[in-house]
């Protein structure tokens, strides 16, 4: 709890209106998009701008109270839960675009704008802005800054990280730094401008951000390709690749994951084929038609039993929209729905489907694949209950050999939701316990009381998926 | 000085033809290319493998003796000079390409390994390797990492940075860390892959590197655009990328380095008139022929003076050869050049070219600019002589107010060679105090001790251009 004097300094330093601590503000800002972690701040903060998030941090560093930075809380890695107490802090008052630079092609955001409205305002002016996590509509800039948010779109075009050029940060300390700019080469010093992103909040607060910005396409096409086994359609991924032609889109759905997506968005989906693979590439117009070809033949000779390009910007809209959904549609069919994203070298997609199909029979539970397969970046989506304390007991141990069997074939534990609190146990299977010694260096540098989220990043010793705090 | 005992220990891990410390070995490793910075190791050594490395760290931290990894020395910044004595690091056993990666489009390499010749071995497969320093044929792929190289096709490309996927590293406790792998989306902790890129061998020695590689581009044109002032070619530049053009390279040279380079190559470049344009485009055949016809129409539009297309790759060798050897041309003029590299964002080029005339102007000295256009990323370059301590006195003064005027338009001290030796004593300007001490604290947590490349990055009080040790 917040003791008076303290409420009274933030209060002053935000105004009265952005200080929250009734019960119902509070709730609000329990949890996020990540099934069952919950915990309650001690208030809800909202600086209007940077020299009051200083202010904040500083006077919360001097009293050793934690804060937990907040976007739209879509995260899936109970990333924004305020899991030791503390100080939730909001952006409403921080979401404008301050420039677009047309000359050097760089946009100038607050953290708080919405992902999409961004996209939308680039667009306007003939720019691109590639990242597109699924949850765009609603996240937030500083959100996806935060967690290095990855998309569709990242086998051609990269994730958030390769196009933040610049930030503005404030350090625990209170202290304001600006790193990088609208520089295409930039080696002064460290690289704390990625050092921030995807550091989830654990080092200090992003306050601003200079975004890298692309011509964009001229056109794309979008095309589907049915397989009767999983195998196939892995094969085509690895020969489209082979081929040295990088789409936009490589996107995979297994059968469980094709038949709710159709039930939920009767777009006319097959839903009695194993596999089906989304493609899309975008570029020129010669160079679409060419390459949309050369994948269709591919996808054709490693055994596709249809292959359809969207004949129409409608149809292909209804295509992204059906992968968009998947999340939304499993989450009907089961009260939990718990969503991972272990990630694998590309080459190994196929082995790592079989491995989860096989985990998910030896567990006994229900795990739905989809993903980004041109990244290698999977999301096996587990429909289960809660309240059902032994079949959340064998999920765990389902996931952890998931993980395992990832790390195994040279891959990862998180490929972009990061590792908040809900994957924090497994982090050492990746990074071995020197490579976490290391990060603990760096968190210690920048926040020796740890008030910056804590609980988040560097596990505890416990091992639990299921945190409900009263 | 290393005592007796340490010496036997070092010979014993690496073995004895691998320990030198007699003065003719410990001489070729007192500088690198950086104009009269020198100061003498205490010993020379070449570990066979990282297990070797790591021994030689844990030893030297235990014993607070530097260390200096060197690949080929070629760096502008000085970070290759052991200015505390100690350990200079060779890689002459670590060389091998691990791995090519056909499915996964990586490259697995030991640091020792000539940047060049990785290109060529990855071309023979079809792949490309964007990033090429000028000094590629003889510099190293570790000094590349650790010094986060640019290049001519950063542009378009990105640099070094942009394809590293994942690295071995020893740490100075000895640890050996593994991050990142062959991964397109990776949130697994915080960003040390980025961190050691361009750490300048501060922090820890990278012993080995997956590397991003993309399909190799279809074709690519080359052409040269010249202008009676250096406005009109800044202005061409901006033009370009306002209708949306991304060329692969975009450079610049002032009618100083013309001159000087065609006295030097012979290559029939014309030498009166104020700057020209180099551009290149690659791609798609219909895309590079499109691009390069829209580029001529647009160079002409703003002012050049004559616009030339290479009719063959032959010609088209000679002029990206010329751009090439401006250093080497420069550098026959005068005892002493000293080239640097001040960045600003793109469509600052002009004011800053401006900019740097009436600095030379003003302290009297002979300034020629030539560098990367695209990237903002000029090289201007002094002719002088540092026998003549009157004279080298006003180059510093003058470099010092082309640093500030760098950062005062939004620009940086350094956008490709680092910060070494050289530049420390002015990345306050980039950085403010308060940036300097975040990434002093990232250096006490991973080198307590401070044996990685001691005087490197940070500045001691002094500024001083001209450190020669006897």
């Amino acid at each position: 709890m917040l003791n008076e004097a303290l409420k009274r300094q933030l209060t002053a330093i935000v105004g009265p209106e952005n200080f929250q601590d009734n019960k119902a503000s509070r709730l609000v800002y329990s949890y996020d998009a990540t099934p069952q972690f919950q915990s309650m701040p001690d208030a809800v903060v909202a600086p209007r701008n940077t020299e009051e998030t200083a202010s904040v941090l500083k006077l919360c560093n001097e009293n050793k109270v934690p804060i937990v930075p907040r976007g739209s809380g879509t995260n899936l890695s109970a990333g924004t839960t305020p899991l030791n107490g503390g100080i939730v802090l909001l952006f409403k008052h921080m979401q404008d675009i301050i420039e677009i630079d047309e000359e050097n092609l760089t946009i100038t955001v607050q953290p708080g704008l919405i992902t999409l409205d961004m996209i939308h305002a680039v667009e306007a002016k003939g720019l691109f802005y590639p990242p597109d996590p699924s949850s765009m509509k609603i996240s937030t800039i500083g959100g996806n800054l935060n967690e290095n948010s990855g998309g569709l779109r990242g086998l051609k075009y990269g994730v958030t990280r390769d196009y933040v050029m610049g930030l503005e940060v404030v350090l625990p300390n209170g202290d304001i730094i600006r790193t990088g700019g609208k520089l295409a080469k930039d080696v002064a010093g460290y690289d704390l401008t990625r050092l921030f992103v995807g550091s989830e909040g654990t080092l200090g607060v992003i306050t601003e951000a200079t975004l890298k910005l692309v011509p964009i396409p001229e056109t794309k096409k979008t095309m589907l390709a049915l397989y009767e086994d999983i195998e196939a359609a892995a094969e085509a991924v690895s020969s489209i690749i082979a081929h040295r032609i990088i789409p936009t889109t490589l996107e995979f759905l297994d059968r469980p994951t094709l038949k709710v997506v159709e039930e939920f968005a009767q777009i006319g989906l097959p839903t009695d084929i194993e596999a089906v693979l989304l493609i899309e590439q975008d570029g020129p117009e010669e160079v679409v038609e060419r390459d949309i070809a050369k994948i269709a033949a591919l996808c054709r000779e490693n055994q596709a039993i249809q292959v359809d390009v969207a004949k129409s910007e409608v149809e292909a809209d209804a295509l992204r929209t059906a992968r968009r959904t998947a999340l939304s549609a499993l989450a009907r069919l089961k009260p939990t729905t718990i969503l991972e994203d272990a990630t694998v070298p590309r080459s190994k997609i196929a082995e790592m489907v079989r491995a989860i199909n096989d985990i998910a029979k030896e567990y006994d539970v229900e795990i739905c694949t989809f993903g980004h397969a041109g990244d290698g970046n999977l999301h096996p989506t587990c429909l289960t209950d809660v309240r059902n304390k032994e079949e959340i007991h064998r999920v765990e141990q389902a996931f952890e050999a998931i993980f395992h069997k990832a790390v195994e074939l040279g891959g990862t534990i998180t490929g972009e939701h990061g590792v908040g609190a809900m994957k924090s146990p497994y982090l050492h299977l990746k990074l071995g316990e020197e490579g976490i010694a290391a990060m603990k260096g760096i968190k210690q540098a920048f926040d020796p009381n740890n008030i910056m989220n804590p609980g988040k990043v560097f596990a505890k010793s416990e091992r639990k998926r299921v945190v409900v705090q009263p």
